[in-house]
């Protein structure tokens, strides 16, 4: 009797554990799928040259220090700091970053963190820049 | 003892089950995390305006053929058809897509569609644009 016991002790924790694992599994999936459709944020991007020289220390300041302040504002999401190469415009880097929605783009903007670095940092050392922002479509 | 035999069988089953099932799960974790490292594939990306009026057929059959043009061409990876929003500059619209490196890129430039839809199709029917490309830095 106590061996019946023990293997439906020892049967309960591998079926629980059994559940457990198939249900993580259909959540991965299902992650997986959302990321083929339509993406639907906003994707918020902006090219720029900074007034530092190719390869100082100062420019490299500057990227670091933009990556550290404004991926921690909340709402920025997939932060990405990008190196201009194409020959046919001037500028030479980019910021791409993506909102949930309109909300969460503005309060963003109006964040005390984001008003400070543009202030003190974005008007002292970008020397020339262009927003562009993009909604995918829908042409299905 | 025929008891004991069908216990072994359920609990082998199950227990080769959740093995199975945990390696899944591990191999879905390795993949999220290798989309977190660096994509180091070129974006190359395009803002445009378009002689149509806002919402006609035309612009759409515009929309709807680059893309099924462009995305037949080998090498073009993720392309994106999006409509640009910010009000800080002119342009309607945009395209995005990767190449995995310059000669994919360069390939695809050379690819007789592609000359032929730049020749057909956007010299008469795009009145602006300004192409941006971009490569990830890696700050780590």
């Amino acid at each position: 009797m106590l061996k019946v016991t023990q293997h439906l002790f020892v049967f309960s924790l591998l079926f629980l554990g059994f559940v457990q694992c198939t249900s993580n599994t259909a959540q991965n999936n299902t992650s997986a799928t959302t990321e083929n459709t339509l993406d639907t944020r906003i994707i918020h991007t902006v090219i720029f040259s900074l007034k530092h020289e190719a390869g100082s220390p100062e420019e490299r300041q500057f990227l670091d220090d933009a990556r550290t302040i404004l991926t921690a504002i909340p709402g920025v999401e997939e932060f990405e700091v990008r190196k201009q190469v194409s020959q046919k415009n001037e500028y030479q880097f980019g910021f791409s970053m993506k909102f949930a929605d309109q909300q969460a783009y503005d309060k963003y903007n109006q964040h005390p963190e984001h008003i400070a670095f543009v202030e003190k940092r974005w008007k002292k050392e970008v020397t020339d820049f262009l927003e562009i922002d993009y909604e995918q479509m829908n042409l299905q």
